[in-house]
């Protein structure tokens, strides 16, 4: 056992780090800007396709991707403190072609899509020239439990025409968006988990209608947005299935694995940042004759977000290497764990951050509400945190004996 | 010691309970439809004034005010009840003429102003005919200690000059703002609690400049608006000062106490519309096989939110009737505990009840993200939980006489 | 609605003060000191009944009996501060005849028992020359839920023989003891909630013997005890039974409404004197260059202690009143409120006083520890937590037509 | 970065393991038995030193010391899951002459120590023949802050004169225990970290008084204890100090690192147990008509125990890599983190299992009161939770240049 990551990865760390360094927190401000200003919420700004050029030319490109020849070829472990430091800039994780939701459809596509599939569909994505969404998520049931969507997916000779309501279909406000992953019911006889499937559907396909954009505390996200669609008649070839009829429960697993890992290492690099403007703040503002950072409640704060993370950190590591070593299904207990422990954790760690700025800290000036509301909606992306916590807990329930913590006392004494 | 309010209060709960279903809840669908539709974010939505009206001709009108005439002469405990109802709706407060920053504003104007700034200010206040802000915190300093305050407010002839530049000064995004009471130095020199004033500045004087709205997480809370406000050589009569100079710290005690403990009871309000949203939903929603209602995490979730609000309730009852007995001062300790408590609770039960919602619970279709937004936003304005809690701290540890715990186990076997 | 306490409360609340300072205080030294010396752990310190002599010679006696001959006849809201201040000592309660089990025993008796079972058991109890047991869970099941009891009562002639394995019999080690009231299975094939009765069990009956003590963390709580008692072939008259055979669950009810709230009550007064105890010791040691009363991390333990006392006491307070005013039933969620929220409560303040003490803060030589132990216990006795707040969920649930916080957001804008 | 063991610690790991299954666990009853019958509270049952004789001879002996002659030469993060597997059970470590406070001892004897003093008292320590008492902590003075030590040691010719009151010596009550390793003052006028040296007293010096044992919530602890000893003009040759006059405070850092680490490990270990312990109750028992295991509360305590588990153990471990790679010193911060982390951990996991087992939990049937005892009061051995996370928050703020989170939002719009 031991810390330190590969060469490859301390490489890759020290280049990603300079690049966000040079190029991305430097832009920060003019992103906001060109996005405050621009004719179209959902047009991307400018800078971003600057930056991609940028990263790409210095080979940071498709990090996440663990196929040699199309990504970096990374193992997850090596991956995590990537994914982590680009995660610590609102705009940092599609300046290397790594922002969700484009990661996961491009991973299943690269897994389970034919090679027709993927020359339409993975290499614009690969290439950053389009953006692509997830269309899982229904309004009207607990989506939490994946066996409740009632999309249809209606074989008509050799198409398929979908219906259905879908929600939180992220990124599909992107002007660039040209597909979508859609899950629904090819077959509601059959058995629970074999009903489901995956088809791809162009964003132009008639009868994809965006409804609304929806808002996560007041932020509607744009561009990606995260958009209501109404699926009606859509018809597609049936070649359009990904995998198979009745595949769409077993991709969705196999997406969410990595999704929800994704996920928690770039809330360790919001964490860090928070931390890190918690700190800085403390040092600048004086209350009651003494700096912030000498008072014991700001100092409380400090130290339990630093124990917090180094502590999830660690968890999101051994995970990735257990996915790395024995698999997506080897490390369900562990991926519902760190889905269930980071996004609330980094939630505690913004909130201390947002209580130490005062009242900038819910403003615009700060990233710290906005990185808050996207934290907070974490917590029921990808499954909700009870939903974890129960598969944590029944995975535990499970092994086999157990010691107890009998003293014999009862028996001594009787 | 009883819990029964009096016949009079009774009344009126159950008239502005009636109100609230007959008028005001039926009317937040509509007055969002307005407001999304408006030309203007910061033209109050036209139904505002409908159910203004409706109030008033209710007799339903600045039931806030403790003076008999100009308001219901209600005290602090029969008011507390009235306050929570009108805070479960966020539409609430203002329709009976009873929303920050106003109430607190008309409260000083009617305890310290003068009979010529009653009329100018006060009169058309009760009347719901214009709004106003207050104008103290500022960007530059850490404003949680009033001491830090920057602004000027300069004698020059007959006239303050008036130099400042304020934020979140709420309320003054709205057409119909007239009046910012404006806190500042006039004299640095002075006594550390005696260098403020506050002097009373249309909003229409030259130099007045809203610089741009503020967003609370993503909300602007348009047509209020928390606003940035620059007072560049801001030119008002002496005549506008409250009190007098360097009575402004005073004011601002004196404005502090109810205006915390009016916050506190909306947001009891607030959470227990959450309770009640989160038993819906939990009633609504299946998932796994059983009512979410069913489920151990949502009843514990719900069991939690019930007990903190019930404490939380009656601690702001207790110290409505402290400050209804023993004055503002003598309920210090217990204004600052409400104000460390309250929020916080509110928090909590928001963060489960969004949970319980899943991702509905944190988009626009739901109002527990914006009222989540506001409360934690109250965790800071007037004075960040911190603050409040090392004032409980300090009550505390001031009085006198303690008894320890010893039980002479030393001395006995020594 | 008001906070003060009628006179007739407030002449007892000063008398039980001063003689709780005058008495109480200055003998728990000698009350340890008499214990560690004695040649038997389960023989009352002879101080004991010294101050039960004084006690009832102010006429500070039986004050928990609602009846105003045999007890006081205060109403609950009028016995809560009392209580409060009896528990701040672990001494007090049993110098005034307050203390349980037996306050519950003689509450159930003087409303239960016959005219002989009161004249035999509920007289010498009063008079405080015997004690008392209540013999209800059992080693074997989970007796939280009250249905699981085993023990079985079986009538044979003019005899009920008794059978049964109980354990945590508080009390049940005083020599004092006479009297064990024993619940048990009369009738297994009757409906759920009446196979239950209850019958009186002098301990002297052959058959009834004291296996063992427990320990609550290191704690035998000697001379009281908890024991765990065998039952082998008891026989008692069948006039022994209480209100009648298949009344026992009913009665339990009755017995824990009060019990509950009465160990709150005190539990409120344990937490008060440790935070009483961490002022004193944060003001008398210094640390790292300043007093820890001046470290934040000490006030903010102060602050959240005082914050959280203050509301559950309310909520006790609240509690006493229902009781009161609408009965047990009618009271029960909110009996069961302060059972989940008081217990833990207290133990957070004991937890944040004992680490404000240090080492010393564990050991004998301060109530802390042995407090803690006794206020973890009550987090279970009477039932867990957990079954509370089950309880507070399902009442919550029960609520008619309920108010959702729909914002007409989707139906606007499709 | 990878999380397996080498194999040199899987062997160990699969042997301690064995040895705890067949010999530890099995020998529990009998430990209890033994000690509870025994004439002596403070002489150890015999069954220990069959047990050291077990281990001994399967060569799992002083694993802990670094030195591969006289130990087993491994490094910390091999150690790590050794010392957790034997912290599995109250009596495993000494089983293993890996128990506090004797590998404190022992390490800085090893480390410090001339030939005659290792020779004299190192080497029957490693040969389990003699025990050691650690003297430092004062009953006066607040002793987290080390510079309080008010206990002196006086020169007078060739001899030392000590005099002191010192308390929480753990490990004097053992009747086997023959050194005191004792911290003092020598140069009350030396520069704050210079004025104090460590001495090592023989338990049978003139003058040494073991005054009494502590309690730790009801627990002495016997045989080691914790005892209250007083050093009265103890006359001890100057030969018999450790390292040189004023290298008393370089030592108790030295010893603290490994001390806090090695306690961490086993409270992982003892947390771990107490999730077994909680899994098994939780399948055993039945409420309201289902498993335990079935109601949300208990799967909700299952799972968070887990979580909360995984992550300390991750970061004990990552400390001990730490310290095998760049030392005490440069894994100070990490240190302080786990001390503040790991003690209140497995003080939630206990209280958790505590509750699911019910009043059984609370006594003497079960281990886990004992383990909550004693963990607790390692939130405040070897320096309280909030010295710790003072340090982690000093070191985060001492960390140079730092990223703020500007959104450039108030210069864009200005």
């Amino acid at each position: 056992m031991h810390f330190e990551h590969t060469p490859r990865a301390r490489a890759l760390i020290e280049k990603v780090s300079a690049f966000m360094a040079d190029h991305v927190y430097p832009a920060e401000a003019e992103y906001h800007h060109q996005h405050a200003h621009a004719a179209d919420r959902f047009a991307a700004p400018p800078i971003v396709e600057t930056l991609k050029a940028r990263a790409r030319a210095a080979g940071l490109w498709n990090l996440f991707l663990p196929d040699a020849e199309r990504g970096a070829g990374l193992t997850n472990v090596e991956y995590a403190p990537l994914a982590e430091i680009m995660g610590r800039s609102t705009i940092g994780p599609e300046c290397f072609n790594c922002s969700a939701p484009d990661t996961g459809n491009m991973e299943i596509l690269w897994r389970f899509g034919t090679e027709a599939q993927k020359a339409r569909w993975l290499e614009p994505l690969l290439a950053g020239e389009i953006r692509s969404g997830f269309a899982m998520t229904e309004p009207a049931v607990a989506s939490s439990d994946a066996t409740n969507i009632e999309g249809t997916i209606e074989r008509d000779g050799d198409e398929y025409v979908i219906n259905a309501r879908k929600w939180w279909t992220s990124g599909a406000g992107d002007r660039r968006c040209r597909l979508l992953i859609f899950m629904g019911k090819t077959d509601t006889a059959a058995e629970k988990y074999r009903q489901q499937s995956m088809v791809l559907v162009p964003t132009d396909a008639p009868g994809v209608r965006v409804v609304r954009p929806l808002t996560v505390f007041g932020y509607d996200d744009a561009p990606k947005g995260h958009m209501e669609v109404a699926f009606e008649n859509v018809r597609v070839p049936i070649d359009n299935v990904l995998l198979g009829e009745g595949r769409g429960f077993e991709i969705a697993q196999a997406r969410l694995g990595p999704g929800r890992i994704h996920h928690c290492m770039r809330l360790i690099g919001v964490a860090e940042r928070a931390v890190e403007a918690m700190c800085n703040r403390a040092t600048e503002r004086t209350a009651f004759g003494r700096k912030l950072a000498e008072h014991g409640a700001v100092m409380e704060a400090i130290a339990h977000s630093r124990m917090e993370i180094e502590q999830a950190r660690l968890l999101v590591l051994k995970t990735a290497w257990l996915i790395d070593t024995v698999g997506n299904k080897g490390a369900r207990a562990e991926v519902a764990m760190i889905k269930a422990v980071v996004p609330p954790m980094a939630q505690r760690v913004l909130d201390r951050a947002i209580q130490v700025h005062g009242a900038a800290g819910v403003s615009q000036d700060f990233g710290l509400a906005a990185a808050f509301a996207h934290t907070r909606a974490l917590r029921i992306a990808d499954g909700p945190d009870e939903v974890h916590r129960r598969t944590v807990a029944r995975t535990e329930l499970r092994h086999g004996e157990r010691l107890g913590w009998h003293t014999g006392a009862e028996e001594g004494l009787r």
